[in-house]
């Protein structure tokens, strides 16, 4: 097989060149690329709004499973055939943060697949130390969804939510689904407030209760569903000010509301109800090693299935249809690109 | 002497009218009060903007020492002659948040001096549950200022700041310095935000930086103080829009806000650099009994000295004066009043 790449060049569009296929430098392997998914800034880039910081032409993609293909100088604990997943963060290891061991939240921070070489391509070079292993019965698919439930498990550890507490999760899409298996998958109980009916649809059969809260009222059912407490935990994945006019309205006293969500705008907040019902707002960015490890060990573990997330997969070179499927579609939870490498 | 009470009568004034010596009831003690501290609560309730919720004429004041002066049946633990202040919670014991330990933050939380009868008198009859012992050392005008310390320990520890960490108080009013003189005690170093000359002599003058953020840049003076990293912790304790634009600048990544001050509005927040730089807001209200306890350990273990803040004292029949001196008055810190019990 020819080695190709995905170039995105703007506009909505891609380009399928060849593509490379280097000997890995020191300390980085060669993967042969298994499947990647369609995150939402992998869309945000489709529509053109990060032209500036990805400079089309460019491979992007950074929600990705593969195998070890070659092994650079120095590398230790991987050899050729290992099945791997990325975390695509290229820290500096020497501002503030990194110093304090908060890497992932690096003050020189690079985001492998958007500001660097991404993974839509037959071989995709990295540093060893992003790479973490995947159990056998984990598949190559289930593998590409890997880092968006890192994201997830690494909301639920800065929410700190524990078995037995109630969650709401306001919005449905891909990222509040996974947050929602992964809080179920942890022993809590969890509610979706989601407009979308297939969202709500695909809530309820993985587990989650739904609220429309267009149609109900979401504060009187949260109210009700935990009888007069309110949410121990709520999360923001939605970015827009009725989730935020709602998030201090459903939170119970000393409630947790971790800020998943990334607002450009600066939204309208209720201060008062921090300082009354001492609330506690978290943000939560990317991921930790960790949690790349906890998301492994869920899918292993059988307590999460991201088999249902799937929802098309499509050829390297057929890359647009695999874009076009998510594109506005609400039912699209995640497409994946199939860029050569099978279990 | 004659029982003497200070009743509120809005619009500004008290009417001094004969006071209230009764027996105290069943888990009550009767105190004979020492001073009383005027709150910037107890300033709203003057300006009449609380007069629905206090509904005058009522006698006001929480912040207060005293000596018990007879206790009431089944009251363990105290008898006459004892040295004490009040933590002034009314709970129900019967809410979620008190089924939960926090009472403080009841769902149905009485205010006293504020929802009911206040220490603005010669004798106040109170629940033993409210009680803290002062030491010999502690006197009872310091004793007077052990609330508003206690809420000073409560934003300490909401915040979680440890000795050896940076923190930036932004503003330089009785609670920003206290809250400045617990951080100090406990080892930490404080950088007070302030516009009021008055203010930040203050400040100086107790141990901390200041910086007028009229006229410096905050952001850069903490960038500087820092090195680059940014606060470890924030107070905002001015309630204005500009401190909400700066509290998200300064703080360091993973730095937490604590949410003193009371947004009656609802402000702009800056939620993506919660996202971006993995902050934490918390909010802070009152206080719970182990902050009364830690407020007392530090005064008499000469940690914190309060006699800087005690800007006036005056006596029961002339309380208007005290308000007067706190009113629109930036270097009036706390004024007292004294309603009958010295040491």
């Amino acid at each position: 097989m020819q080695a190709q790449a995905a170039q995105y060049v703007g506009n909505k569009s891609f380009e399928v060149v060849e593509g490379r296929c280097e000997a890995p430098a020191a300390g980085e392997v060669r993967l042969k690329v298994g499947y990647v998914g369609i995150c939402g800034t992998d869309m945000h880039i489709y529509h053109g709004v990060m032209d500036q910081r990805v400079q089309p032409p460019q491979v992007v993609g950074h929600e990705m499973s593969g195998v070890v293909d070659a092994v650079g100088e120095g590398v230790e604990g991987y050899s050729a055939g290992d099945r791997v997943v990325v975390r695509p963060l290229d820290f500096c290891g020497d501002c503030p943060a990194c110093n304090e061991g908060h890497s992932h939240v690096c003050h020189n921070l690079k985001f492998m697949g958007i500001d660097s070489v991404g993974a839509f391509q037959s071989f995709w070079n990295v540093k060893a130390r992003t790479l973490h292993k995947l159990p056998e019965n984990v598949s190559l698919k289930q593998g590409a969804l890997i880092e968006p439930l890192a994201v997830a498990c690494h909301d639920i550890s800065r929410a700190r939510l524990k078995a037995g507490e109630k969650a709401v999760i306001l919005g449905g899409g891909p990222i509040g689904q996974l947050v929602a298996q992964v809080a179920l998958g942890i022993g809590a109980e969890v509610m979706v407030s989601e407009p979308s009916p297939e969202r709500r649809a695909f809530a309820e059969q993985t587990g989650a209760l739904a609220v429309n809260p267009l149609e109900q009222d979401l504060t009187a059912a949260v109210e009700d569903w935990t009888q007069g407490k309110g949410a121990d935990v709520v999360f923001e994945v939605s970015g827009v000010q009725p989730a935020i006019d709602a998030m201090t309205e459903i939170a119970a006293v000393r409630g947790r509301i971790c800020m998943v969500a990334i607002h450009s705008q600066k939204p309208q907040l209720d201060l008062f109800k921090f300082f009354w019902r001492e609330l506690e707002l978290v943000g939560a960015r990317v991921y930790e090693a960790q949690d790349f490890e906890q998301a492994i060990d869920m899918v292993a573990k059988g307590k999460i299935d991201l088999v249902p997330f799937i929802s098309k997969v499509a050829q390297l070179n057929d890359i647009g249809s695999a874009f076009a499927s998510m594109d506005g579609n609400p039912s699209g939870m995640k497409a994946l690109v199939a860029c050569g490498a099978e279990d």
